[in-house]
């Protein structure tokens, strides 16, 4: 067989059943392997970056690698800035590049670029194929590569020579690396930092943001009087009635700092130390209060889970009962549509076991507050802070999870980046109901130069940071690319077109128009 | 004054007036700057894949540079596909990349990234600013270096603390480096070959493709029965009645060696050696027929007009009346639309002066072959293959001349890479008319796989290269960002709307659904 088809049976063969693709003519032999070789299902984006934020939304969701195959050095750097937020959300992705045929590449034709050298940016592991013998073990050893902890992308550049030679058949799966247990000893100082009665919090993410491993952390917090916080952006976080409820670290500096203030003991799971998302002029970078010891349980490449567990067990909280969020559906909004209006019909509405990702930016903590006691769910949030990641992320994670609606809120500004997503979900018939919160504004940025001290800026600064002229219209939008839609401008509009999007399935918008 | 406003006074003094843009919190200072300083028009993008293509398309048409301002690792990404094309186009760019403080990389907070590397992919030149006094020098030598023959990406890195920083001014323009004139050796070396009589081409590319070289290259051919050729893909190119009419090199590797078959002498001005697009198995990448002798005219960084008069009085052909395109106005076509049929209206509507934007790919042939006897016009092509580049490119074209109307011709599948042109389009009320030829699929790929041997593709291998499912309604895609459009479905609804698009100001979209 030739090695395109070795390759795609080795990925079957290692549990790799989804390809996300926009490929070009360098691999139209694994186009055609595709076509002979049963359980790998192929789905087309319009736009590169909307295959890697799906592989991304799947991998958070499936736990295990999607394909994804595109096309030379510019079909890869479409794809950098969501690979970028799979980077940061150490999503396990199997990212197949072709390229040039070797024989080919000297003669540096107009698509030629540096594949290796834009791939690097963004991944754990980088391969060139230069023997199609070899190309079914190099997929191998991609697989393995990509679930090795903390979980990465593993990139394996095939050039098309490479892809149309001819190979022996599919290589063996490889044996995965396991997550490494903590040290006794990081556990033993962690618990005597927390029983020292000092004020501490326990700051986590990846893995631990699971509904188990933050029961354990809720027994923790309630034996020891510890806080917990979680990152402001995490891969997955479990959260909603029946789990412990644990808030993001603020996003603005100053208001991370204050909540913060006077802890003397950072416990840090999965997580680093805390640092702002950007500097401003006079004010730190670092987060960690001064004379705050910190206490690293766990690496992200650690086993998370394990080690909260063994700190429970080591404080004696193993019977502590957690605290727990108990389900609160509010009554439906009324009034003037604003973020604050979203988050309460989300919560009366959100379905048990819906997926949430969260791009609404600015719009965020509104939406994040009152569904904290909504039907328990998932939250995928904007990891690498690299814009246009919702509409892909939730196309993916309806891939991983079919039986589970996926609710994306979304800012409109970030929508535009890749909305092509919404063509994806309609021709897979994905079950994703999207809202737009149109403020039609970059607000984020308008908040960013008030605080960089222009308090007033002039026409074209202004100018530079308002989408309102021209006003998008997000319903012809989607309708153009297949996917049914409807304007809110009201809260009341909202609660019945989020009521009517989350009862049927299938892909919907809402544009919510906001206000203030 | 801070660096970024004496960055940006730097800019203006060395004659950029016009900065695509989509920044970030990262460049607030230099948003803040636009403020402050006249004569700089600030030009939005919701993408930067739309920033990136829009700078393209202003420096072939301006020949001076547009300054793009990008945010950070993951904005640059998203706009390095387009300044791929700009690359092989060799526009002039001066690209500003926000980056985080240097006080701030260490925090490896979540966008960092490594932005050189990325900017390294595309660019002649990349500097990273480190000292705020120096930022306005830094700024002048990346005008210098994108103006260096043959023109190219400059990129300066700006982390934010060096934009807050205080410069004492802006920086006095930099002297940039004039093309060199070719060597007596290489035109009296082409001369004999030309004066052999034996079979010979002249393949050009670059500056030698506007209407005086054209001329000097068309009095050539008269005197020595030499064919003339420009690339597959060129900046740009001036044509239509009135001008030596050029042929491009085929697209597909057999029809080009067809085109050069058993000829003897190749001389090359501002182009290389003529390779073949992709590589196909068993088939040669070089298209230079065997025992045929390449003549190295000018080098992209040579003078091409200089070289090609040079050549001319050398061959003593100085008033040889070179063979002019008569205009040809076809009459209004009827019946099915297909790419032929919009050839034919536009040959016939084009105005003078109009600036075509060609990226049709499949139908490209259909519509350059008609409009050769059109009005005088220039032709911007897709230089380095990496689609999504039309749309951009009109967009910014528009903007360098706006007493000419643009006319972008756009595949269906390319169109959906940088949609988001559109808004830009609206926005700034540019006087450009796009026809999407919706043929609703890859059909370019479906040939390929044809050419790679597989005849008969499967349902999933077709279901790849098809994007019928759903049908992208474009009148509600464009409608929903601001353009006027209509759908034209026979070749007389495509004449009506094209001449109706043609006599009015603004921007304006027609789909036109292709068959056969």
């Amino acid at each position: 067989m030739n090695a395109a088809e070795g390759l795609v049976r080795t990925l079957v063969g290692a549990g790799i059943e989804v390809c996300f693709t926009n490929p070009g003519t360098s691999e139209m032999h694994f186009v055609a392997a595709l076509d002979r070789v049963a359980g790998m299902r192929s789905i087309l984006g319009l736009f590169e970056g909307v295959v890697s934020g799906a592989a991304d939304g799947y991998g958070r969701m499936a736990e295990r690698p999607a394909a994804t195959l595109l096309h030379l050095g510019p079909g890869l750097a479409n794809g950098i800035a969501n690979f970028h937020n799979a980077k940061k959300a150490r999503t396990p992705i199997v990212s197949l590049v072709g390229n040039h045929a070797l024989s080919h590449l000297r003669f540096d034709a107009p698509l030629s670029a540096d594949v290796e050298a834009i791939a690097r940016s963004v991944s754990a592991w980088v391969r060139s194929a230069r023997d199609p013998a070899e190309l079914p073990s190099d997929g191998a050893a991609a697989v393995a590569a990509a679930l090795a902890p903390p979980g990465g992308i593993a990139t394996l550049v095939v050039p098309a020579d490479v892809a149309w030679g001819e190979a022996e058949g599919p290589a063996p799966e490889l044996p995965v690396r396991k997550r490494e247990t903590v040290a006794t000893d990081s556990v033993r100082d962690a618990a005597r930092a927390l029983r020292s009665g000092e004020p501490a919090v326990v700051l986590m993410t990846g893995a631990a943001l699971r509904e188990r491993p933050l029961a354990a952390a809720g027994r923790i917090a309630r034996a020891t009087g510890a806080r917990l916080f979680c990152n402001t952006f995490n891969a997955r976080l479990s959260r909603g009635a029946g789990r412990v409820a644990v808030p993001t670290l603020p996003y603005f500096a100053e208001a991370a700092s204050e909540a913060l203030r006077g802890v003397l003991h950072l416990v840090l799971v999965g997580a680093g130390p805390p640092v702002a998302f950007f500097a401003y002029p006079g004010r730190p970078s670092a987060l960690t209060p001064e004379g705050c010891s910190v206490h690293a349980l766990a690496s992200p490449a650690q086993d998370a889970e394990a080690a909260l567990e063994a700190l429970q067990d080591e404080l004696g909280a193993r019977s502590a009962p957690p605290e727990l969020a108990e389900l609160r559906r509010p009554d439906a909004p009324h009034g003037a549509l604003t973020a604050g209006a979203i988050g309460a019909s989300l919560a009366a509405l959100l379905p048990e076991g819906a997926i949430v990702v969260d791009e609404a930016i600015t719009g965020s903590p509104a939406l994040q507050g009152p569904t904290a006691t909504a039907a328990p769910h998932d939250w995928l949030f904007l990891t690498g802070g690299a814009i246009g990641q919702g509409l892909p992320v939730a196309t993916g994670a309806a891939v991983a999870c079919p039986g589970r609606k996926v609710v994306c809120l979304e800012g409109d500004g970030s929508a535009m980046y890749t909305l092509q997503s919404l063509w994806t979900q309609a021709r897979e018939g994905l079950d994703v109901t999207t809202v737009i919160l149109a403020n039609r504004s970059y607000a984020i940025l308008q908040v960013e130069l008030a605080r960089m001290g222009f308090r007033d800026p002039g026409p074209r600064a202004r100018d530079m940071l308002g989408i309102a002229r021209p006003a998008l219209d997000f319903v012809r939008l989607a309708e153009g690319m297949g996917v049914r839609a409807r304007r809110a401008t009201s809260a009341e509009d909202l609660h019945r077109e989020l009521a009517t999007a989350l009862a049927l399935p299938g892909p919907r918008l809402i544009e919510a128009v906001i206000q203030g």
